[in-house]
């Protein structure tokens, strides 16, 4: 990921996070988009998290990912400092199963957008591929790498399919 | 709206969630955004989702919005059909307050990222202002616009403040 | 299951889910009614599940059973493409412990119904059940095992009571 | 409705639900299916639901609809009694706003399905369209007609899509 | 057990819940209360349970207790077939950790009330309290066992208390 | 109300859900229970409940019914000062619905019950028929007249049975 | 409330939440406390909220009330600037009935405290009343005046009791 | 922490939620604050809980903190008889995750609050930085004390940051 132009950061909360969001490095990887992660907290290291967020766009960031647990401040918070897009990925296994990750993360006000994804595994590899998304708006080998993706997901289904029918019969 | 490049589109499932989603067309206008609204259901007329979704990047759309309630699936169908990103707007007011609405939108599996903002009022607004931001990313006028929206919103809470102040001594 | 007719189809959104779905085959095989399974992706693979469902009746189905988790759109989606009865299992375990699961297949817009089953272990089980009971409507002889499969049902919680009973006694 | 033959049962737990059930008698009427329509209570007078739901196939009846709010009993017990197909309306608008409803109504134990549809208004209506998807797998005209009706609805959505550009516009 | 009046039964859905309910069986073994044990289920033998549930004041039981989970209809069955006081005792760790249990159990509609207990390792215990504070009403020796009960634990309580203290300093 | 002896006690937390608890006044009034109606808090008044509590049996009555909403303490904080039947009414309508009040009230730990009905309309009279069922166990006329309550619930609904079929032919 | 020295400020997200804050205000009047209120955003002014918070102390304010709904990250965020205590008001009747503010406000990670009163109607008066029983842990009179307040409620609610009383005599 | 003043008083309802409240006597012990541990139970030994806590503030305790779970009353019960800052701990990890914890402890009636912290590993380290907030406003060490904790934090964080970057370059 070394030479790849740093494109996108993704910031948690909290680096025991870090396991939870493999899906967004190797994503970034797959797709050879330049990824800086960064740990800062809302509540612990505010003043971290002002400053990174209001400069993110003149370091030439496109996208944001925040990922955090709980009462998951960090992608609003990050929000309210950038015009870029921030994507929020809600970090479960919390007391309460992420369901308060989610609702802290999604029920933004109106001004103040946070791109929510799941909740659960599948959020930190679409928290990535939806930063992808947006960067292929303007980068037309990316959005080539997209449609890749996609053909090789409905492929590889098929090929599942195919899998079991042979196992079943 | 009838002069701009229409760059996004605002689909929903049922017309009747129109009135619902008036944020969404005031803030493409405010930001001099294209944006064309269009009536489709996952379900009802699964073919013409499919179609619209599938040629959506051909026609020139970049970002698409998609609103629904209750079984919400029409953002995460439309989704399997494009590499654009897709911003999900869950409905509220379902018999299940739209719980609903937000979990059948937000909870999509790994490979099909579904961009969520807020059941609820600000929905719709920041939707629009996610799809702004997204396309803001190669208009530099549109991020100059983004940098005075976020300064006026600053502005007036600070102008709201102020008038509670007197109101209250 | 080789030979007898196929008259139903499960479909499960990946093929993970499958050791959850034991009671499925389990049910159609103790029933004799021939059942294929397949591996299709309402978001992953769109073109094919459309493909599958339209012509499902057409190729001699009569009833469709549609596994998935998460924002769950399999049924749903299928069912916006046939006829057919379509029986949704909403597969649990996901980070909100299946209640999304239940929530995006249970509450299904007006015109495209999905007969929905519990989201558990006994959910695969009574899918099939439900699936030979609509077979029954025209199945005389299949109606005669339901009648039989329910009177065992009723003497195995009486042996079950009787063996309780005598060892506490 | 009087001339048509009786092939489905709405049982509702009490009369003071009717008025949410319109959704099913106008849509068998539409349909051309005779259906009775039945007050019973789990709970209130258990004896009459375990008479009539296990006299139901003798009596002709091919499918059975109970609606029922709260701890809604009806259609499990209604299940319980019989080897056809039952359908579950999860009745809204309680104290927990159906979700208790809805809970007692799917999570069926293993061997005794209900086939539950949404809480909210459509629940009606598709349950009513469920019992005629099943009635169609033996009746030919009302396979027909179900095609129909899926056509329709697309066609409908179809205009309500140009009406609402041609408002836009 | 043996020799004690039979003045309480416990009924459960399914005999693998047996081991949720040591509690009960424990509680009226201490208060010296003659308790049957049963497995009926109300969807699997329900004229079983109408049976038992007819016959239980006039063969001299005074409280039932029913346990069940998911779609738990057994104890609202039961109430619906004797005046007696039904206790209902909600199953846990079902999919929905034991939500549908206890709405399933609780929210009974006016006419048959179920008197509930908490999911969880409580309910048992509590479910057969209730009902030996039930007894009690005439039974001079049971109430003088629950005032020394209600003293022990507070008690015990305190003992706890001086340990604990005991321990940290 | 004024002759018959008071065996069964109201107690709520405040005066203001005087108006959701009619259902308990009128169904002992209907059975001719003596109840008295108190207003205490577990909070604000927290000495009065206790020596409300601890005199209860003595004062003679049988069995305590408790109302209250949100952190709904009342009834488990009497059941601490009791060896009476306690009887929980979660009250509705709060923020949260009644999912607070219900919780509250039914999730006792080990050693303290508290006879929870439903949260919603027929709480109420739920509670106070409960309370009937247990003081019918040593009063032959009071058992009597729940077996005539009981089958002229059935009635009634078999006349509103009636009632609906002949409107609808 | 001028005259009184300024030792409380109530921060609100958004001026329209100042109708449901009434209690707030009252009750700082009642114990003669002074407080300044505000409006401010975590999210539309985050600058204006790090700079209020920062300095709290300095001003001389001890506790700070924060109110604010959906993702309620206002007392989070301000808790993040200051060591003063900070009580977090959840602002109910959002889209999900305030569960997403009552979460997103309580679920604090260690380290940054949020003390959270109930989301509803006695949020704010108890917000008040909890800042009132901080200063007064170095204010005799205002102690003083806490222990009346106590009293006046336990009397205020036995009032109550005799009123209804009397009413059902 | 035998010499150091005791101002706070952790009371949890059962020894067994001991091992899950280390947070708060480790806590105490870093700031030097004075901490007495007790059990009781606000049903099991309510007398206990009330002359405890009505005599807290006599006994020169400045702040209480009462951990439970289930349908928790603890630390409703204590405020009701003190005036003293009364901080409720949810304990979580019950049949319901907790979620009857939070809001058996939140939810209070206008009069009585708590200060709820979070369900969850961070409710107790929490707790016991609220106290120390409120012991700081009379405590210039101690606020010198919480002063550096932030700072520190603030460190941690950014030392992890560091530590992660340089393992992914």
């Amino acid at each position: 990921m070394a030479k790849a132009k740093t494109q996108v950061a993704l910031v948690m909360g909290s680096d025991s996070d870090f396991p939870k969001l493999e899906g967004v490095v190797a994503t970034f990887k797959e797709f050879g988009v330049g990824c800086e992660v960064r740990v800062m907290s809302a509540h612990r290291s505010p003043d971290a998290v002002a400053k990174f967020a209001s400069g993110a766009e003149k370091r030439g960031l496109s996208v944001i990912l925040a990922a955090a647990g709980g009462a998951a401040h960090l992608a609003g918070v990050i929000a309210g400092h950038t015009i870029l897009p921030v994507i929020g990925i809600p970090i479960g296994g919390t007391a309460l199963s992420g369901l308060d990750s989610l609702l802290s993360t999604v029920q933004m006000p109106a001004g103040i957008p946070v791109a929510t994804v799941a909740v659960g595994s599948s959020g930190g590899t679409n928290a990535a591929l939806l930063a992808v998304q947006i960067l292929a708006r303007s980068d037309a080998a990316l959005a080539a790498k997209l449609r890749t993706y996609k053909k090789t997901m409905a492929r590889k289904v098929a090929e599942k399919d195919r899998a079991l029918q042979k196992k079943l019969n």
